[in-house]
């Protein structure tokens, strides 16, 4: 067996996605049950959502490897429970990382998918793939999705899924184009932490509140 | 380029259905980009749940037009966020249009579907494409969707689908059908909200309010 | 015609999930066609969720079966609302018997879906079947997923699809191995009601509350 630098950035976002998931059930009193269920969700919901609507088999239901990571994260969890706020640093990162390489995996698999997509069906894809889950995630928890009032997030997917084809329509081979739209997702999600960079705020006149 | 009366019409409709969507999201101060995503999830929500089900290639991710109706859309509401107040019975028919349009291109996507359905399938999935975007709008919002508690809607279009078969089961052609559909829905649709119709409610034993 | 032993619990479940979907919208005031959605969507949700991840037809498109049980259910709801809390074991009895019935349907339309699938897919799919319709019927209601936190339920279909696979390991046929199944469903539901037995419950640095 073979573990392949694709494999070990797989398995960073699928922790880091699930362990978010976990922290935010157990702010709510989730059983264990439910927290797996959430982590799961945040993990895999996004690429579940992606291979629903390209009609492509859903990739987890051939590789124990998802569940297996979901279970670590949970176990985590329990473990360094009064730690894991002095990791926060850690797990933004692992985020970061995840959003970046989930990005880059929902746009290529679009492309290779039996029908073929334009492009910025590509982008949405990769944006899928990266923020879907917390959306999910969200609604399980009964709240507003972050994504949707919160930090610039699906943007990142976006801006990187653009770098993307820039990169393809300069010439450059699909690695290079990968490594790109990831640099892109990263740089965009830790200068919109630091410098609390927000999306303009809606004010509708229906404003109830 | 030929624009027909159809694209005409799912014009309106979708520009309704996104309006629908980005106001509500502003009452929530949601941020641009997620004003964008609920606006084209209550346009494209309800087909793309559609052809999941049927099992078919999603309608809008081989046509940019839908993503571009949204934007004009999210446009049209940050230029008149004061005077939308006062175009509500224009929005109100052109969200009227969107529904029977949406609920013939429901029906008649399911009649041309590789499977066979039975007629009832169809009405069904003509519902779906007509008012389940609304759903999905009103789950992101966090709140009860309106359907279930409100106005005379979905029950709009399952009206307007029988309509529709009773027009084929009396020989008509599938253009005259669709009228008729179109017609019986926006009717009720009328009806129900001028003469201020509503279903019964249910009020159970185990009523907690 | 004639009617199957199979064919009776998948009536008596499918009017026992959709009672529990309506009973909840009587108590939110839902009108009668949202309580009749809800009560569908609690009925069905798991099993369509289910065939669209294995990529199959779904099941009560081709069937009105499912829609005139839910019609039922509703008219028993309404004609014996001031009754239904007397009724409260013969439900419970109904619910758990539906909840085997879906588990093994579940489990065995994996193993002959088009695509093989992992044991523990199948499993899964088994648990889907049985409690996805519940929590899409808690995020209708708004309200954080019961499953999550409340009683032991998901964890039942899962012991007893591990039993319908160790039954199959040690050779015995399908028929016995979904007998066994639903009997530890059933036992595992009964003995967490019974006994109050729940999962531990997750209580994180992050807590609000």
């Amino acid at each position: 067996m073979q573990i392949t630098f694709v494999q070990v950035l797989d398995f960073i976002g699928t922790l880091a996605f699930a362990v978010s998931g976990i922290r935010l059930s157990s702010a709510k009193h989730f059983d264990l049950f439910g927290a797996y269920i959430v982590g799961l969700v945040t993990a895999i919901g996004g690429g579940t959502m992606r291979d629903l609507m390209l009609g492509v088999p859903i990739f987890w239901m051939q590789d124990a490897f998802y569940l297996i990571c979901t279970a670590l994260a949970l176990l985590w969890v329990i473990l360094f429970s009064k730690h894991l706020i002095h990791q926060n640093n850690t797990w933004f990162t692992f985020d970061t990382i995840g959003l970046a390489m989930f990005t880059v995996t929902g746009i290529e698999k679009t492309l290779t998918a039996p029908t073929p997509y334009p492009f910025w069906a590509a982008i949405i894809m990769g944006t899928i793939t990266g923020a879907a889950g917390g959306v999910f995630r969200d609604v399980f928890m009964n709240q507003v999705p972050l994504i949707f009032r919160g930090e610039i997030y699906a943007l990142a997917c976006i801006l990187g899924g653009m770098a993307y084809f820039l990169c393809l329509a300069l010439g450059t081979g699909s690695v290079t184009a990968g490594l790109v739209c990831g640099a892109f997702v990263i740089t965009t999600r830790i200068l919109a932490v630091r410098y609390h960079l927000h999306l303009p705020v809606l004010r509708g006149e229906d404003s109830t509140d």
